[in-house]
């Protein structure tokens, strides 16, 4: 293809709203255009780029039996009745009524329509195992749209879901997946991708993993053990604390005027703030109770943990009202009044002298007991952030690490979550009715292309691995208007071409700087440039866009040293 | 793959709402599965027939130097509201509210996406012409789905848009890609696609053409000529009638009584049904109000080239009010007292001796002579249906046939319509600000699947054309418990894998009668049978699926042979 054709613009200066470097270079490029808040269209680049990474996960997923189907975008309510997702997903699934007034949705995951699709046709332990996928737009009514392509509310995804009749066998099969997850990784030229445990959130299930390119920009946190191969999403990582086994003591009142946060209270009494028991105050989203969670001082709640332990949905308090009962800032378990569920976190267990709130304006107590002088059992359940050097929940040493990751992928372990509430079933070897188990495995293409973008870019643009750049060479002829250039450079092109390479090939009249700028932004891997000084001396000059290699080609063989430079660049990304 | 492995279920009797052949075929075959009104997940075999013809499609629209992209199925109203048409478009056109409460559409055709993707980067005229398409999923809210993918609500569409700096170019390009439909269709397997001039409907633009696949299932009606090359959709086609000049009379009223109907009066008055001028009402969606179309009594209302005529949208009178001053029965343009819009079709030309109601129940007038009678000057619109024998528009011979056919594609000038109204612009050789014109470029890659298996099956399933059937080699291991023929059918299995041939492999213990059922509702072009019975003779049984050839292949030589076979196949739909 030739530049002067390609729809799009090139420009120097990235958008306001491109605070990362992905997005602006995607934009920059005129890899892609913004229609609304989460909504992209796509140039051909952009397009291109998409259906080779398409085409490693198809390959990936027919290898190890995936079957590739077609899900509907919009899908009746009534199928999201059966697994009662209708009412548990909240606003971030669209719904609207169709001509007839029946309500429907759009799809944002596809285990209902997987279901659908199998059960009555997968009715004998016969027919088991088997998976099936496919690569099609979703819609997730994100509150948060940003990044680009990073978090978007319209993607196109490849879901795929797998059906058996044991948990091993799903286990099998799901170390399978995991395998070729890290192939797919492997082969689109991701280089840092980790896979972590992951909580399993709205799916369902219990084992799951996220894969997870570390970046600076991402928006999940990760717990790794430096020390062995624990790797966990925070939201999923459980929070060590050794009981401290203090001098128990008298509970005693304080005056502690204006110490309505940790920081002022710590300060005041002159105590670390892990010696106090701090709350932190939640609402239901759906009656807007009230929830104290009561946490070591100098530790931080995690919601997601908080939530799962609820089987709720929740936000941070917003307004404390007066009859709630809750005196803010001095808020502690003794003697309280509060109209409220009370949440213990575990790094509470053994601390005999504690100081929490006396649910009184000014005033705090020392010395509180919690088994002794709450006066009803206590249940103390996980719901703190693991933090750096905290102690690895797998080897005990306290060599966590925290750093950030953009997911890139996922898989879950489903179980019978789907196929029993959709009644699916099947005969088992005695005749016996049995509900399938399901497994589920997702990979956002843009998202990952995006986020390949991110990792692998350099000032002037991104630099694409060649199995998923949108060209593998890109051809710059300067002075165009030169003869003997043009006549070149466009052999060059199309023999390229007939020995199937994909060449992008600028023949504009334009200065060099411009040309190499766009090349840049292009970011195609293998760059040749034909000028009349080069020609001159009976070369062409070839760069590597990462800059690994700068050198000349005899004219004479320049068709071949490119094609096998081109085969190399492919063996990096090879299995 | 093996038939074993594969998600589907193959059975004989066809579902009761299947009542053309593709459908039953199609659900019979396991391609399919309906989920809703309009809305199918397809299996594999359904999912492989797509991507062939996608790739088909994508390859003839990269040779007309179509560049692939990629629109948003969900886009805000705002850029429908710019266009016209989130208000020309009735409830055929999904609409929602997003989290935020902004007003969503899915897209049923992307016009506006189009030009948002090009407008302000496509500013010079040096940045045309071009071409952008996609194929991607659409939803359109169908009152009436049928026929399984025939008409359905939820697609896949290649849809394209070309944009020019002069109507001579448009104008080259629409027969590029004219010629590149043909040679979809070819590639295909389509055998009687014809193009036909067509109503442009909600598009806007003028001149448009539709592809039909004639078929007696057809929900179009096409008007073809015998004698020269007219060919019309019958929504576009002129009725051309010749003026009678029959003889002058008096106007006089007489008593017709109980003679509310055209056959009921010709018959009481013995006269021909054309010597008499018909009343049919109908009534504007917005406002009820009624329009009454008189036309002679042997022809019909085309309710397109009325609709166009008025611009606006209209359905048959539903109720007839005493207010109207409307006679139902007998009503007539001479002397009318009727609250309504008149419109005369130009069949009533020249009639000067006509018989039409009076006005007056059980009353007609018989010799009026509309523009001595009705007071006013009468201007004549064509409004009728063109029937089987009528003039042609083109040659003016009586040669004109009625046939019916599947739209399987559409091709339309669009003109200025979208690029003004949406404000997109480009600057001339001369500096100065113009309009660019668009083409649209539309094939639905679902309704084309299920047309060729409407066009090329028997009574046993469909018979798929080799270029996107979804194998292209059939396997048959009849006693695939028997050794040799066990090892011999796995081997050719691989051989011919090997060698880049797409192959379905049945390995099952069924019993042959089940094997060559469900190998029929394949409809796998090559199917090869591998038996003892055979294997004795050292020969495979080769046959085509649309029987034209039964014959048996040497074991030694089997491999070659069926690849030379299978390369005969794919020649009989080469350009």
């Amino acid at each position: 293809m030739k530049v002067r054709n390609i729809l799009g613009e090139r420009f120097k200066e990235a958008p306001k709203d491109c605070t990362i470097e992905s997005h602006a270079f995607m934009v920059r490029g005129g890899y892609m255009r913004y229609m609304s808040n989460g909504i992209y269209s796509l140039y051909t680049p952009g397009k291109r780029i998409m259906q080779k990474i398409e085409a490693i996960i198809r390959d990936e997923m027919d290898k190890i039996g995936g079957q590739e189907v077609m899900f509907p975008v919009v899908m009746p309510a009534s199928l999201w009745e059966e697994s009662g997702r209708y009412t548990s997903i909240g606003s971030e699934m669209a719904r609207f009524e169709d001509r007839s007034k029946n309500k429907m949705v759009l799809g944002m995951t596809h285990e209902e329509a997987a279901v659908h699709l199998a059960r009555d046709i997968a009715n004998s332990y016969t027919d088991y195992p088997f998976m099936i996928y496919q690569i099609q737009t979703k819609f997730r009514d994100e509150p948060r749209a940003r990044g680009g392509l990073i978090r978007v509310r319209e993607f196109t995804m490849k879901d795929a879901y797998s059906f058996h009749t044991s948990m091993e066998d799903l286990q099998e099969y799901y170390k399978d997946c995991h395998k070729a997850y890290e192939n797919i990784y492997k082969r689109a030229g991701a280089k840092n991708v980790i896979s972590v445990a992951s909580d399993s959130g709205m799916m369902g299930g219990s084992v799951s993993h996220e894969f997870m390119l570390l970046s600076e920009i991402g928006e999940d946190t990760l717990a790794i053990c430096s020390d062995c191969d624990y790797k966990s999403n925070m939201e999923a990582a459980e929070c060590i604390t050794e009981p401290l086994n203090s001098e128990v003591k008298q509970l005693e009142k304080v005056h502690t005027p204006e110490t309505k946060t940790i920081e002022a209270l710590s300060e005041f009494l002159h105590i670390k703030e892990s010696d106090l028991c701090k709350a932190v105050v939640y609402q239901k989203n759906e009656d807007d109770k009230y929830i104290i969670v009561f946490i070591r001082g100098d530790l931080e709640v995690n919601e997601t943990k908080l939530r799962n332990y609820l089987g709720a949905e929740i936000h941070p308090a917003v307004e404390i009202t007066e009859e709630s009962g809750i005196v803010a800032g001095f808020i502690g378990p003794v003697n309280s009044k509060a109209n409220a569920r009370m949440v213990f976190d575990k790094s509470l267990i053994g601390m005999n002298n504690v100081i929490c709130g006396a649910n009184e304006i000014d005033y705090h107590y020392v010395g509180a007991n919690l088994e002794r002088d709450y006066g009803k059992k206590i249940e103390y359940v996980d719901v703190a952030k693991i933090y750096e050097g905290a102690a690895c929940p797998c080897c005990g040493h306290k060599s966590i690490t925290i750093e950030k990751g953009i997911e890139v992928g996922n898989i879950f372990q489903l179980g019978t979550k789907y196929t029993k509430s959709m009644n699916m079933t099947y005969l088992d070897k005695d005749g016996k009715q049995q509900y399938p188990i399901m497994g589920c495995y997702g990979i956002g293409v843009g998202r990952l292309a995006a986020s390949i973008c991110q990792e692998s870019h350099d000032d002037y643009g991104p630099i694409w691995p060649i199995t998923i750049a949108p060209w593998q060479v890109e051809i710059c002829a300067l002075r165009a208007d030169n003869e003997q250039v043009k006549d070149f450079a466009d052999k060059l092109y199309t023999e390229l071409q007939n020995k199937g390479t994909e060449v992008l090939y600028d023949d504009r009249d334009v200065r060099p700087g411009a040309m190499f700028a766009d090349a840049d932004l292009f970011g195609i891997p293998v760059r040749v440039v034909v000028s009349p000084k080069n020609l001159e001396k009976n070369v062409v000059e070839i760069s590597l866009r990462d800059k690994s290699l700068k050198t000349e080609f005899s004219v004479d063989t320049a068709v071949e040293d490119i094609l096998a430079l081109v085969k190399k660049e492919f063996e990096k990304y090879a299995l």
